[in-house]
């Protein structure tokens, strides 16, 4: 693996599909270990919803954060160095305190919500916020169109947040539904970055399958794009000896019979991916034909593991074409 | 005045009409002497506008901090023990930041602008914060409907907020106007307020006469409410020795051609006013024919200051009626 990094490197280009927290952690190591600009990342926009008037999108918000490095490294979501004045005096005023929202991150979302009120759509929203907060990484929802993630549970249909937040988690989910996607097109950016020439490897970043994941590939030009890449696909477990390491991904899958495993993640991208990424605890975990497994450390505690699992997942994309990677960064190109 | 103040009390109520800081500081006064409840504030809503998505109202909120004891007593707007993580924020991704709204201050605004689009009238939204907010003084907006001021300058028409802040007041002001005011009609409760069978006293606080009190007035159905009252109407000059304490009264007046004294801004309320309290610096000052003219220290730094004036408010309103006006607290009522 390690001779495969020192080839003479050219300008490649990297596409990584991305929930939230999970997901994130990867693509900060991508991004870190890619030279500048050759990342995207697609984020999931299913989870987006209006809150006290304000359009929120908690994955764009997580992916934007961490890449900038405001993000809170203990609570998962928001910004670090974080205040709360607005929560504490919004309760006073008997306002609805069940989605929590820090004053910094406020101004994320006022902004978002006045852009889009005169027009703009949330690809060019989300390009102006990355690059005011100087984050050379494209970042581009999945679609300018809504698609709302519901899931059904024995109350009815719920939408994400109410159950994600409000309701944490803990309804029995029986179906899951992508409101929206079938007439959903992909946002620019997302083809023209899939179709790119330079492109050398699609990461399946380690989210949530069902709720991260799955809204992104119900885009149908976003599936369409994904099986006509020529390029290797590679998807990294979101699961890790059977359990989520963080969010209700093995809960959901067992409420929906597919068992929590990294095998029935990866029975669900089957038609996608080249490679199958996971943990040394998975090391037995049986994949689909004709899919390669790639077996390392999948625990991201530091930024070193995020690095090094980036790099692992890039080595593996190069083993399985002849293009190689642009990451500069992550070797010494004169060894 | 003294024995006045000592006759006994029966339940009678106080309206006062009021802009923000100046205003303010006299409504404050009257609410801490008047019994709890006795007293009503109807609010100048001229200034409202709609920025960042929000609907803005300067001065009910500058009364619902004042009243509640939030409000800043240096800045002279916005609460105290504010933060600005918001703003700064929102500067970091190029968004608007003239007009300066504090974290805390910006629940306010969220809820309200909640509230409003859910069909919630103005005035609805604002009993609900006094309440909220532990005010028994109640607070009530001129109109539900929108007024909106608006002055002439050599650029032409421009909006409060623009002029006001944005501008600093630097725009020579050739005329101002109530967009709105005539098909206005008073929020629920000012007329009511104002045909009370207990109402003792109009106070017509020390704000800007042209850009506080005058929208308030421009509502035909409140100064036909005032012209039928059959209580003393009192007036305070917002001009001290010829200059306005805070704002850009003077500077207005003096523009408009009115000149700059306590005289005239009597003048522009002859129509209405019963008694016109200047400063002792003004005690030479003519008023109005049949205007009683009442002479004492109408500063107010301290919150004695406040009280004291209102005291001296209320014994003119009482000097000038028969009925007793019913401020327990104000007095030692065995004595």
């Amino acid at each position: 693996m390690e001779r495969a990094r020192t080839v003479t490197v050219r300008p490649g280009s990297v596409v990584a599909l991305s929930g939230g927290v999970g997901g994130a952690k990867l693509a900060l190591g991508l991004h870190r270990v890619l030279d500048n600009g050759k990342l995207t990342v697609i984020c999931n926009t299913g989870d987006d919803f209006r809150h006290l008037g304000l359009h929120i999108c908690p994955d764009i918000d997580t992916i934007l954060y961490t890449l900038s490095g405001l993000a809170d490294p203990d609570r998962g979501w928001g910004r670090h160095d974080e205040t709360w004045n607005f929560m504490e005096a919004l309760k006073d005023l008997g306002g609805e305190t069940w989605f929590r929202i820090g004053d910094r991150d406020l101004a994320t979302h006022i902004e978002r919500t006045q852009r889009l009120e005169h027009g703009e759509p949330l690809s060019v929203a989300t390009d102006h916020f990355r690059r005011r907060l100087g984050i050379s990484t494209h970042i581009v929802p999945m679609s300018d169109d809504p698609v709302r993630t519901q899931l059904l549970s024995e109350a009815g249909w719920l939408d994400f947040q109410d159950y994600f937040v409000r309701q944490r988690c803990n309804p029995v989910v029986r179906e899951i539904a992508f409101a929206g996607a079938e007439k959903s097109e992909p946002a620019p950016g997302v083809v023209s970055a899939l179709n790119d020439p330079q492109l050398q490897a699609v990461v399946i970043c380690p989210s949530n399958p069902l709720i991260s994941i799955e809204p992104i590939l119900a885009v149908p030009g976003i599936r369409k794009a994904l099986k006509g890449c020529s390029v290797p696909l590679i998807g990294v477990s979101p699961i890790i000896g059977g359990r989520a390491i963080r969010g209700p991904a093995d809960k959901l899958m067992r409420e929906l019979s597919f068992g929590s495993s990294a095998a029935a993640v990866a029975q669900r991208y089957a038609d996608l991916i080249d490679a199958w990424v996971v943990d040394k605890v998975d090391a037995d975990t049986p994949v689909p034909s004709g899919v390669k497994k790639v077996v390392t450390s999948t625990m991201m505690v530091s930024m070193e593991d995020r690095e090094k699992l980036a790099r692992d997942v890039l080595d593996a994309a190069q083993q399985m074409s002849f293009k190689p990677i642009s990451a500069t960064k992550a070797t010494d190109v004169s060894a």
